[in-house]
């Protein structure tokens, strides 16, 4: 008879098992994802996901490419066909806190009922168009607010905020990442 | 008779409008946007993107929000319904650069036929897992590949590649953003 333990819809020994491999050989652990966009026009352009690199190997699992449309709304002068790029970037960040916490409170015995986790950043438009250089193009802050419900005690809730330490969009978004550049003509 | 002057898809005499207003009055200049995201089971969720603040006041534009899931790929302990919050980030970056070169190209009168951006970044499995505290949760470096076509000369070619300086998440990604998280109960 074969038991299968998930917690929090993630399969506990596969998890064991994939930091078993990784431990014993750290190669294992380099991933490389990768997308590519196509400019539409104006603000509108279309990104299309499918081969990453991990686990010593390319994924061949995946069947079919994502696609996802980038516009800006009519005040940004775009079509509103899509979100916007600081909108993927918070909901890159929020997709990434509640895994983050989901995978590492599986790990931990603490079992969820449910979890939200509303984001706000706020810009000044001023850095985008040039017109200040002491004012940053991005988000100048962001805040969090992840909601959570099951059978936990108050310190198993105050360990979930810890857990988003890691948290791979947290660190991005908290921490420098070096981005190199080429413009080319095509 | 009415003439509009569109540059790559970029309305410049509102463009041009925008940066009149925002001079005038910085305060119009302040941008908050904000996502809800809801976990679904295992690596799954759902982010739910409708309302934002800019120009003085609360959107109104937008008539339906867009819905956005992420998930992990199965080597991930995922089921695969949608690209991970790693590839929502290089997507977010690549339509940020890929819309900052755009409007700023027009506002230049450089007129492009084409732009793609091609995206890698590299992970180590290990910060996340936390099995080594010395590697970082985040990317570790990312490499993009913008290639551009249209009548334009080399040396504007190269300003193309400048121009990602005003580009919100390139500055997120290179810079740290202070990140607030308050985890509660539901």
């Amino acid at each position: 008879m074969q038991v299968t333990k998930i917690v929090n819809g993630v399969d506990l020994d596969r998890l064991v098992a994939t930091i078993t491999a990784v431990n014993a050989d750290p190669a294992l652990a380099h991933f490389q994802f990768r997308t590519g966009t196509q400019w539409l026009d104006g603000g509108h352009s279309r990104t299309t996901i499918k081969e990453f690199f991990g686990v010593g190997q390319e994924d061949t699992a995946r069947t079919a490419a994502f696609v996802v449309d980038t516009d800006e709304p009519p005040v940004l002068l775009g079509h509103d066909a899509a979100p916007n790029a600081g909108e993927y970037l918070l909901h890159a960040l929020a997709a990434c806190l509640t895994g983050s916490i989901v995978y590492h409170a599986a790990a931990r015995g603490i079992v969820l009922d449910g979890l939200e986790c509303t984001l706000e950043g706020d810009i000044d438009l001023r850095g985008f168009l040039g017109l200040d250089d002491d004012v940053r193009p991005g988000f100048q802050n962001i805040r969090a607010t992840i909601r959570a419900s099951g059978a936990f005690d108050d310190a198993q809730l105050a360990e979930l905020g810890e857990l988003t330490r890691y948290s791979p969009i947290r660190d991005v978004v908290s921490n420098p990442v070096p981005v190199a550049i080429d413009v080319i003509r095509a």
